[in-house]
This record gives structure tokens, sequence and C-alpha cells, in this order.
């Protein structure tokens, strides 16, 4: 496969790309034409369909893999296709791996870690509970591996919500094996459970982005509510471990101002909150230093309200 | 009836009161008591029982009725019944609006509005909704006519849970009018609902305090997540307006930092926060007014962050 | 009339506009130009005047209404006049309502609500004064009735300050049924009366931008003194209920980071302040959804600092 | 005269102090008598009248300067004076100077630096205004000199608003030899008017409180419509210096949460706050230094937010 | 040793122990006495010396320990010894473990592991500075060990400082394993350093309050500091590093606000800032715990800003 | 000189120029050629070298002063020099005040009156540190001449770092007159001494940038440490007086959250806190002003938080 940053001005297109965006428009001499982003991992480019009624050209929708036949043009000093004929194609013509940005950790020993960790936790009703959102709700547990821990900033990729979630479970053991008075059960739990509501609140690659609910609601309170859906098809599950589990995931932002609707107040909510702010900060520095070959420094970083550098030796 | 207010030092007491708080203790002499303290809905008083294990005194618990005998002595400065006999009531002794605060409203006719309220709603799936909470759902119904608002500032009182959002609701419908842009249904439905959860966040009088799922959990996230429970019993509700409604109960404090996991987002949302809002705070400033016989300044206000004063003509 | 959102390529232009910016400049080769922003209630639209100096051009100014001839040309994607000839028009030519955005209110209607408002007040020194503001100086009131509440925001149009004015009276008048413990001749004074400083914070339409004295004293601390200026002229006017009345104008936008001076101490200062931001906020929320043709999300507004959505059944 | 920390106790007292405070009470045995606090500028201590309609107990108020003759007793390790006699006393058996916080300066060399920085004035506009203002008109020039800048803080004694203005004025006086870019005349115009509002704010000594005006109005918009007052008087004062006179007053507490409604927008509004709170600062700190006999650390100070301590060589 | 929680009423008291307070007073029959308070590990009680110049009352100041000889008495409702005899004690009488807070942690045992971690560093120059500050400076190595991590809030006992240290520098070496991007050598290097100041911000136990420069310098710019001249006398000694290594301790509390004179501009740097600000918390909430015996909510609590409650199961 | 603003299309260029940026890049059609920034006082102009490998193009670097010969063309508006050749400048060619921003004051009448200043010192230890760094330590003080005090704001010019110096000393110096109980040794001092440290975290000019440890570290800790290696050097010097000395030093932002590690805790700390805020604010609205030409309102600034506006008379 040749990939977008490959093109040169003059290049022959033959290959498949994810369509991002297209839209209808009007040339100003009042001729019909589409404008089109085609995607791959390595980026994205501006594509022209002006014969959008002729034979070579295919019915399809943003978001649909399609294989594009055409010229590169230079444009502006902008890379362009001129497109002749298009082709939508179908699952299996393609490796999505190609096309969105993935985790670099493997999803079988990722889904491995996540058994195991459930396996290990010794209250039977927590254990129970964490089975039927992981393990036996299959639909979900899909969903779960696949979706990403956000729209931008960090854990952007698929997979990453399972990766930033066992991140967090990873920081929480430890922390139980240093505090022994935390209750290392609600402890797991929380940080299992944590972001599920991330689930509803984005969509899938490659659209990845908020949903109605997710807007309206927050994957705070479905994440919460989630859980209370499954407890009630769980006989006999204490009400005292319960609120403590939501109240985990509710107040696991920390503050209010970051939306959690209740402050810690639980010394595994405390943990939770470090664990979750750990990861996702450092997670947040890593991607920005891969993200750059610039040596010194990087400008004024909204998020950490400093000017960012890699350390040197 | 005596209220406690009454009693004046040397005058024999014999009546029914609430016992607030009770607690052992032993004198300097190494003799058991027990510290008692009564209520009624005009104040408390202290009691001792000095010997605790004689002939007239039954076994009681705190915030049960009881019938005191006994004598008002005043020990540096303040009132004390010195009690010689007590005994246990049961429900019909008492008329429970003696010992505790309750609306000036009458309950029975905001109960009539609330339902006209609800009939006044043209979309079938909230209307459906508002009788299932508010009407077939007996006993929370009953819990929801006795709950107060608060603890403490405002509606701190029996039936003050149903006082206020019949308030709130009652700006609503005005805004309704003079803002057409306004949709009514979601508007009243979320006003009625809005606070729904502080049946649960709050035990009933006399103890009206914080139960633990109220600390953990908050009224706000627990009356969405009634609403969505209800919500699953009715066949074909629409998602669309489920999120919207659950929206504005989770958005109804306006800001973040007041616990709202949400902004408000819709418009209807915004109009449900300034109708809770300003019946909050008006209703606040009319109990600091209606508490005060002071004529001037009151001094400095922590909610509204002034020295207030009742205007003059 | 020609307006200028019904313009395409090649367009013959012979029609009056509102002359909303006037500069000459220099092209490359050294000849003299002008640059020239028509206005009327569909938008602006760029001039030129190639030929500032002949025969057809004659002389105007910014703000001026003028008659335009020439040919519109698209440069750059965008349209432009190409002005061969321009008349300078006398009132009476125009009808300004076709140039100025104006309330959708009939302006006589608001007129006479606002003497009704007036005429209910029952304290007769408060009568008097609102008279003398709204009524007898014919001239503050007919500034009053044309002017806008703000420049951007929210009523930035002919009109908009009567028509604020009077949803947040009639928002108060509410109030005053609702909670009886309200001064009702206190508070509708106040409304009335909150932001007669905006008719000299901001300059008139078309231009409606802030004066000087807007910039450097602020309607708050102009209405305040406007007030006192008039009840200079009562004699006998109580000096209780004027501090109470500048009070409740100096305090209304609630905090002093929102530039006011003093926090409600009064509770008619409290529910004008609920009043005033109440219907602010909904008119800027209605003037959103209004001014927009996407039916989705609609984007971050930092005002509600949150993304915003239409309503949905 | 004895002042009030040197009695002990069975001292007879025989002396003049001012009444601070009286309010009858009832004793446990219904008997009445009046609670008296005495002050003078050594401290207070209270007295009681166990027979207030005996022959000996004149009327008096509280504000009043009385004779008393009595005892001084200890009761619970606090001095409390027996009241035998009272009589309350005429201007000119006491000097003020004994019973009150009293500038350090004397107020007539301040009177004086007052004029002579009115007579450098250039602005003929601005030395009429200031002429009007602290010398015609009698009535306030004497209010002016007795008044204290604050009920506590600093400069809270007779002569302190005048002392501050003199201090202020003269750091304004240095900036505008080191920064010749300031309008001297607008600075020690806007310096000598910032805080004439407070004679208005506060009530004069003993009572140094909050009067309505002040609670409901403040010192800002007060003192800034007074300058309107009299400019109104001065014809063809210029509009624009007005603005930025007043503008001045306004904005000088420099940030709106410290109650100014506007922010600086002039370089002399700037100087002026910096002027208002350098000397504000010094001379609260100056006080803090003066008031202790501590030599270390002197705890946490909340309007500095640190722990003070006095410098050491 | 007879502990100072366990004296009842009567009991005659023969044992060493701390003096924390010494202040001569007077009688109101003017006769001088001493008021001393005295401690041990379970508490402290207050003593009165009504002889002070008898002649079994030696000499002996604050922070002694002393042998105490006397009878105990409760005086309205407290504990208090009338102390008959006083000698002071010497070095070697008394175990300073029963009078002060100290770890739980063997001193020993965190002395080793601190070792076991400089060996651990590969950068030359790192181990080489931290040999130097923990290891061939005695003096300071002693102290840092005796030290406190803070005079109240967490880890406010006798090898805190070492506690609180290597709690740190553990979650950080767990954060290296973690996250490879990490730089472990000046991660560890950071978590060793970041509280050294605090040797110097402290005055060891008994006293473990603020030093004079503690207070006007603080511990981070201290710590700082104490590292430059450290490393002035390791020759080559990388520039580069030095000022990543300084980074990491003055960004050490996250915030501005929080006494940081720079946010964190590196990696290490926000990772030390959560291990600190994770280990800070945790040991507070734990300390909370161990701190009650109240088995349900224990308030409110400023620095979580929540009611907190111990788990339950 | 012909200087940069001089410029009209057609010109021909042969002058000499500060290189602010030079960087290679390559044409559409594969031509390698040079990218030049070059700077006078008067402002920058784009420079392009089309055939950096001929003849005439010698060897030069940003920061290098060029003697440039070439044409002026102007393209799409901008000025442009068509380089034809090029010659690296020695010292002595060129007077560098024509190339950089320069202040206003006569650098060598600034020195003496800081050397008079050092010399008015009462306190010996302060005048010998003092000496030592200004006097003696004669690169510091050559760099501290040339220093300007901010890479953009306020002083940012050669000289600016010891004309605001001067400035605040000379504000302290009027503090100590109009208040005694400063201690002026102490406070003139810390004038001298409070940015040091930006030597260090600002490069010299052309370059005027900030320094890798001027990011990692700031003037306000490394101008204390500075301060400490220098009395380091001077038996005897106090402990008391070097640590209230840093103390100033540290705390003269006023807030943590504006950099400094702690809050003013000496009257003196609070006396430069203002000095140097007032120079600071009156020099940046003084800079503003004369950096426009604009006659009304100069539009929002956020320094200012708000609109600015030149005083009119």
């Amino acid at each position: 496969m040749k990939f977008i940053k490959e093109y040169r001005d003059g290049d022959r297109v033959f290959d498949i790309y994810l369509c991002k965006y297209k839209q209808s428009s009007v040339t100003k001499n009042g001729k019909q034409f589409d404008n089109v982003v085609l995607q791959d991992k390595t980026g994205t480019i501006d594509a022209k369909i002006w014969d959008p009624n002729s034979a070579g050209i295919g019915d399809f929708d943003a978001f649909d893999y399609i294989e594009v036949y055409g010229d590169l043009t230079v444009f502006q000093g902008t890379n362009q296709i001129n497109v002749k004929r298009v082709r939508k194609c179908s699952e299996g013509e393609y490796d999505t791996k190609n096309y969105l940005p993935v985790s670099k950790r493997d999803l079988a020993v990722m889904a491995t870690e996540l058994k195991d960790l459930i396996a290990s936790i010794q209250n039977t009703y927590l254990k129970e509970l964490l089975e039927m959102i992981f393990i036996k709700d299959q639909e979900f547990a899909d969903l779960f591996q696949k979706s990403s821990a956000a729209k931008a900033v960090h854990h952007g990729f698929v997979g990453g919500l399972l990766e930033h979630t066992l991140s967090v479970a990873s920081l929480c053991e430890f922390y139980a094996k240093q505090y022994p008075i935390l209750n290392r059960d609600l402890l797991i739990a929380g940080a299992l459970c944590h972001d599920i509501g991330k689930v509803s609140e984005l969509s899938l690659f490659p659209e990845n982005d908020y949903t109605d609910d997710g807007q309206l609601l927050g994957h705070i309170v479905m994440g919460s509510e989630m859980v209370s859906e499954k407890i009630a098809q769980i006989p006999g599950f204490p009400n005292q471990i319960k609120a403590q589990l939501k109240h985990c995931i509710l107040a696991h932002h920390g503050e209010l101002e970051y939306g959690s609707p209740k402050k810690p107040a639980l010394i595994e909510a405390v943990a939770l909150n470090f664990a979750d702010n750990t990861d996702a900060k450092i997670q947040t520095f890593t991607e920005v230093l891969e993200g750059t070959n610039e040596t010194g420094w990087l400008g004024y970083n909204r998020l950490f309200e400093s000017n960012l550098r890699a350390t040197r030796d």
C-alpha cells in the first residue's frame, strides 16, 4: 500500500483509503463536483471528483473505505487528488490498522491481563459484577476493546480505553501493596469500571466523536448507571458496596469543576483519582514528545500551563 | 399541649415531646444518668434522667415520642427538665405537626396542584413517566410529600420538597408563556423531577439528615437514575427525550462547581437552572427575614456574601 | 429594494444603502481610491470607488445613507461593488427598518405597556419619579425607545432596550405575585430603571457603539446618577426609598466581578438580579438558535461554557 | 484622668468616660438593671447600674460622655464597675482626644498641606472644583477632617481620612515627577477626591460605623456622585475632564472584585490605584507592628495571607 | 512507665515526662506559681507548681525531660497534676520514643533502603551527588533521619521525612517501570532530594516548628540551593542535569499557588509531583482514619473538601 | 545609513543590517535558496538569496551583522530584498544602537546613579554585598547594564534592566522617606537585587530570549541563589539579614500565582512588591501609548483587562 505521506507531484494514485469527509459543491461556473477527504494512518489528503456522475464513480459515503484511481497534483502548495474512478470496498479488502491509530500494545495480551485482574478479586459480588460487564456481556466487551479513551488528548486510538484502564489498574495494584489500608477489591473494581461510560460517550473509530448521550449526560454518569443496571441482576449484592463503587466512579475526576458530581470521600476514591490523573498526564506528555521532532522547547502547552521540553542527558 | 418555649423556672412538666437525642453518661461520683434532648416545633430543651433504672423510666430511644413527667429548673441560665417518669408513646397519641417544622401550605392543595400540572403535559411519554413517578408509585409519592428540600438552608421542613418543586414548576410555567421557544413539556417535566433524588439523599423527619447514599452519590445522580429506571418500564419511550430530560436534571445546579456533572446545553436546562436558583435564593432570604426580630442590618450572610437588611418603606 | 444578500456576479447595482465605513487608500500604482462598506438588514458588502474625484461621486461620510450605482463583481470568492456613481440621500428617501436590526415587537405596543406599568405603581414618590424619567422627559423617552440593550450579545437591535426592560419587569411582576414578601413598587421601579444608563453608554444605531462616558463610567453608575438627578427635583422624596432604588440598580449584575459595585443586600435586589439574568440568558440562547441553520450541536459557546443544541422532540 | 487600663480590683472610680453602649436588662430575680460599656483611648470596660431609677443616676444615652462614680470589682477574671452615680457631661468638660483614637499628625498642618496641594493645580476647572469641595463647602471640609478612613483595618482614627488622602497624594506627586507621561492635575485631583464618599459611608466618631447609604451604595459611587453635583455648579466644566476624574474615582480599587465598577483604563487611574493600595497596605502593616509587643512571628494575617514579622537588624 | 492517658482522679504521679511548655503566672491573691504542660506519646496534661521556690523544685525549661512527683486531681472535668517535686533528667534516663511520635517503620531498615536506592543510580554524577548529601554529609544524614515531614498534616513524626521520601521514591520507581519514557536516574534523584529543605524549614522534635529561615525562604528554595552547594563540589557536573534536577525540586508542588515557583516542564517533574501528592494525600487520609474511633461519617475535612468516611465491607 | 522603514519599491539596497534569521529552503523546481530576515531599530524585512553558492555570497549566520547588496521589490504587498551580494561585517563597522532597541536614558548616567545608591547604604554588610555584585564583579556588572528587563512587555531593550532597577529603587527611596518604619538599607538592597537573576534568565540582545536555566529555574530563584553565593564570600555576614534580603527577592512578585514561592512577610517585602509592580505597570502603559498613533480607544488590553485610552485635556 502506498501511504498518503509518500505521494509527490505527478504520481498516479490507485489504492484503498478511508473516506473521512464528503460533500457536494458547485464551481463558479455552476458545475457540480464532490469535495472529499481521504485518510490513512499517515495523514489526510484532499480529493476532487470533478465528474461525480460519470460511469467510473461509484456510490459511497463518509466513513466508507474506497478504492481511488486518479492523479496527484499540487495546488497552491498542497497535494490534491484528481479522482477519475472510485469504488466502495467491502470488509476484508483492507486492514483497518493501516487507516486508524491503534494501540501499540497487543489487544489479545491486554484482554488476558484484564481477565487475570478480574480473577484476582476476592469479593464474590465484585468479581461477579466485573465478569458480567467485561466477560459475559460480549457486545460490551467488544466495544470496550475497540474504543479510544478520548477524542483527542490522550489514548485517542483503537484500544486506547483498554490500555488506559489497565494502566490505571496497574497503578492501583501498586498502591494497594504500598498502602495496606486500601481495600484492593474495591479499588481494582473502581479502576476497571471508572471509564466504562466512554463506550457510550464516544462513537467508535473511524468517527470517534461525542455522541448525543455523551454530550448530554457524560461518561461519568453513564458509567455509574451501567454499574447499577448490572448489579440489579445480581441477587444480594450489598448496597454498601454498590454505593462505594459508584462513588469511586462518580468521584474519579477528583474535583467538581472537572465534572465529578462528588469529591472523593473514601480513601479508594482518592487513590483512583490519583491513578487516573497520573496515567492521563504522563501519557499526554508522552504523546506530546512522540509527536514532535523539535529538540528544544516545545512552546506553551495549555494543559500543563507551561512551556515543555524533552529531558536531556 | 404546653410548648417548650412557654416553660418557666419551677414549672411542672407533664406532656409528650419528641426525643431528639439520648446518651448515657456518668457523674463525677461515678453514678450513671441519661442526657436527653426534647423537641417540639417551638424549640429544644435539655433533660436529665438521674435515675435511669427506676420504675417509672420506660424504655425509649432517640426519635421516639415520649410522655415526660418532671420539674423544670434553671441551671446556669438555661432551662432544664429533671425527669421523674417517662413513657414511650404510640402513633395516634400525638400530632407530628406539633413537633416538626411543616410547610405553611396545605399538603392536599399542593398534591392537587402537582396532579394538575401532570395532567397538563401534552407529550404522552412524558405524561406517563410523571404519572408513574408521582401517582402510581404510591410509596414514592408519600415520601415525596413528607420530605424536606434541604437539611438546612431553605425549605427545610415537612412538605418542603413538594412546595419547592411546585414553586419551581410555577416559575417554569411562566417562562414557557413569556418565551415561546421553550418546550413546555420538557421544562415542566424537568421541574417536577429535578429534585426527586432528595427523597433518597435525606432521611425523613424527625431525623432529616444525609443518608449514606446521599453523601456518596448525591441527589442529582440518584434522581437521574430513578428516571432511567421508570423509563425502562415504558415501552417505546424515545431515547432523545430521555437524554434531554436526564440532562435537565443533571445540569440543574448550573455550574460544575455546584455539583452538576454537566453545564446546561439546552435552553430548557438553562431555564430550569434559573427557576431552581431563583426559588431557592428568594425562599432563603425570606426565611432569614422571618427568623429575626432585628429591624436594622442583619450582619454578613455567607450565602449572599453581603450584609442583609429588610426593605423599608 | 434589492437586498445585499440577493446580489449575484454581474448584477447591476442601483439602490440606497447605509454606509457603515469609508476610508481613502492608495493602489500599488499610487492611485487614490475609496474603500467603502455598505450595509442593510441582510448584511454588509465591500465597495470600491476607483475614481473618487469623478463627477458622479458625491460627498458623503460613514453612517450616511447613499444611493449607489455600479456593477457587482466577484473577487477572490467575495462579492464586491465597483461604484460608478454615489449620491447622499435625505431622510424620507429610505426606511431605516430596511437597514438596521429592529425589535420584532411593535414599539407602540411596548410604549403602552411601559405606561401601564408605571400607572400600576402605588407609591406616589416612585410613580412620580418613573413618570419624570419615562414620560415627561420626552428626549430621554425617545432615546430609550430607540436604544439597543447591547452592542452585541442579546437585544442588540433598535427597541432592544425597551423590549428587555419590559421583559425583566414582567418577570418581576410574576415574582411579586409568587413571593408576597417582595415590595412590588420597589421591584418594578428597579426593573424599569435598571438599564437606563445604557442610553448614555451606547450611541444610537447605526453606530451602536460604546461612548467615551460608557467606557469610563459604565451604565450602572450612570443610571444610578440619572435617578439621583431626577429625585433631586421631587420635593420630599424619602431618602430611604432613594437609597434602596439606587441599590437595586447598582447591584443588578449580582456579583462584583460582573461590574456591580455592591452585592444585593435587599430581597428586591436579589430578585431583580435574577430577572435581568434570566431574560438576558434566555434571549441570548434564543438568538443563538435563531441565527443558525445547524440542526445538530452548535459548538462550544463561551458565554454558556458548553456545546449547545436545539432541543428535539 | 485615670485611664481604664490602670484600674485594679477594689479601686474607687470617679472620672468621665464615653458611653459606648447602654441597654436595659433584667436579673433572674426580675429586677431591672442597666448594662453599660465605657470607653477611653486605652480600652473599654463593663459597668453595671443595679439601681437605674435611684436618685444619683442621671439620664444619658450611648455616645454621651458621662461622669461615673462607683467601685471596681473583678468578676470571673474581668474588671467591672459597680456604678453608684452617673452624670451626663457637657462639651468642654472633657477632651475628646482622651477618648477616641486620633491621628498622630497635627490636623492644622494637614489642612495646610491640603490647601497647598489644591493651589498647585494648573487646570482652572479642576482647581475650582477642588476649592468648592474642600474649602468653600465648610460643612464638608469639617466632616472630612474629622472622619476616619475605615471602620477598622487602616487609618481608623479621627483625621485618618485626611491623613490617608494626603499620603496618597504625596505618592502621586512623586509618581508625576518620575513618570512625566502622567497628567499631574488629573492625578492629584483624583487622589484628593478618591475617598470623599467615605464622609457619607461612615458615621463620625465615636460611632464610626457604616451608614445605611454606606452599606447600600458604598463610598466609591457616592464620591463619584458628589463630584458630579459640584461640577454641575461650575459653568463650562469640560465633560472630558469630568468623565476622566470620575473614572479615576470609580476605578481606584483596581479590580471589579474589590468593588470598583470599572477597571482602570487611563494611566492616571492605574497610578492612583497603586498609590491608594500602597499607602493602605503599608499603613496596615505599620499598625499591626505598632499594636503588638510580640518580637517574633506575629501569626497568620488574613489580609497579607502570610505569617508576618517585624524586620530585625 | 505510666502513660498520661492512664491517670485517674487521685492517682499518685512519679515518673519522667517531657516539659512542652512552662510559664510563670500569678494567682488572684498575688501568689506566684508555674503553669506547665507535660507530654508523652499518649498525650499532654496540665500541671501546676504552686510553690516554685520550694526546696524540691529543681530548675528546668521547656523541652527538658523532667521527673515529676505529685498528685493527680480533676479540675472542671480535666486532669491536672499538683506538682510537689521536680527534677531535670539527663540523657539516658529516658527513651525519647516514649515521648515523641515516631515512625512505625524501623529507622535502620529505612536507612538501608535509602542507600540501596542511591546505589541503583546509573548516572555517576547524580550518584555522587546523592552520596555526598545522604551518606558523606553525616550531620545532614542524621538530621534527615530525625526530621518529620511536616508540622502537622502528614508524616508529622520522627523519621517521617525519611519515610515519606522513601515512599515517594518507591512510587517513582514503579512509574519508571510502567512508563519507559521516564529518566529513572533523574526521577529517583528528584524524589530523594525533593524535600531535603525541610531539614532547615522545621526544627527537630520535640519543638518541630517552623524556623525563621523556613518561614522566610521555604523548603523548596532552600532544598534547591542545598543541591547547588553540593554540586559546586563535584567537578564536571553537567549544567544540563543540574538545572533539570533543581527544576524537579522547584516544581514538585505542581502549581504556583502551592508555592512552586515553576510549573513542571519536564515529564519527570510531572511524575514527581504526582508521587509526592499521592503519598501525601493517602498518608493524610490514613492518619485521619487512624486518629478516630468514629465508625460513620467523620465530618467535613478542609483538605479533602468533603465529608470523609472509612470504607466498609 | 538607510533604515528599513524608508525603502520603497525599486530601491537599490547597499547597507549593513543585523541578520535575525536564516534558513535554507527549496523552490518548487528543486532549487536551493536562503530565506533571511534582516533587522534594524526601525523594523524587519524579508530577504531572499536565490544563488546562495554564487561568488558574492559570503558565509554568515543568524545574529551576524552583514553588508547586503541587492534590489528591493514588492511581493504580494510586502517589501522584500533580492540579495545579490553579502559580506559578514566585523565589530567596529556598525553601531549596535542602530539595530537594537536601547534605553532612552544614558547608560553612564544610570551607572553613576547605581553607584551613588550603593554608597548611600549604611549597613556595612549590605554595602559590601552590593559592591561585590554590581562593582567588583565586572563581568556581571557589564551584563547587567546590557540586559533588558523582559523579552516583551516592559523595558524590553538594552539597558532596560538597569533602568527598571533604578526606577524601582527610586520609588523605594521615596517610600523610605514617607514611611519611617521601613528599613531603608534592606529595602534599597532588595530593590537593587530583585531582578539580578534576569541576567541569567534572558540571553543578551540581539537574541533576548529565555535561556534553558531561565525556563527551568526562573530569575527569582536564580537571583536569590546569586545573593547566597556572594554572601558566602563575606565573613560574618549576619544570617538574619541574609534571610531577610533573600525573602525580599523571593517575595517580590507578591503572589504565589505570579511565581513568588513566598508571600511578603516583612514590610520591606511588601513595599518592594509595590515598587516593582508600580514601575512595571506604568512603564507598560507608557509603552502602549508610545507605540500607537491611535487617538481614541486602543482596544482591549489583556494585562490591564480593560480597553485603554490616552488621557485627554
